[in-house]
């Protein structure tokens, strides 16, 4: 029922599951950038949702925004719905810098993701977590 | 209070007033792209809000994306709030074709824009206003 496309588990780590989503972390150490994808199946696109459910996931988003910028002390936050490759409906998080790779443009569909290592994942995983309340 | 900034300004044609949102068209005639403006001054990041004007907000997204859809048959719809260039807060809401100038990556950024002529500005304000019940 709430299978995750398998091109969006490829690309990401799990941080932690919210009210409706699951919180990702995008294997991408330059920028600390999320995905929020809610456990219904079959979405596409944010106006397909109930009115609640909508409301869930922006006050997720929301949370999560500020959560990234406690965390990460990033200078603007981007939230995107987009779905042009994946059309799993999910919301990117991502936190910016001004002299991030992509700056000013947006991080999605730029290619040269970088993992994280061992150690990079575990304090950026323990950050979200704290910042969240999921940890 | 609630000024636009003139680089919005520049870059859009009026389209009408919702309950929290100035709407805008994009000065870019390749793909149907409006972009909701709050009328709230000082605000950069959508969870600087109160959670009252998030959900107004959200709703106005959800409306103008299923008006996008039904008046201009597009494949996907695109939400973004970016604000990496011009901090006003503001939400994109693009309506994209599999076979548009950007597909299948974002639209934000790219340049080229290429604005309407006076019919097919009439026309498409037209179709976003019967959509948007503005009409």
């Amino acid at each position: 029922m709430d299978s995750l496309d398998p091109r969006i588990v490829a690309d990401t780590h799990p941080v932690g599951e919210l009210a409706l989503s699951h919180l990702l972390l995008k294997r991408d150490r330059r920028v600390p950038w999320c995905l929020l994808v809610p456990r219904k199946a079959g979405l596409t696109e944010f106006h397909q949702m109930d009115r609640a459910d909508r409301s869930q996931l922006m006050e997720e988003v929301s949370s999560l925004s500020a959560a990234i910028e406690r965390g990460f002390g990033v200078d603007k936050i981007n939230v995107a719905m987009l779905g042009n490759v994946v059309p799993q409906l999910h919301v990117h998080v991502v936190g910016r810098r001004r002299d991030d790779f992509a700056w000013p443009g947006p991080t999605m569909g730029v290619p040269g993701a970088e993992d994280y290592d061992d150690a990079g994942l575990a304090e950026t995983l323990a950050v979200l977590r704290r910042e969240t309340g999921l940890g």
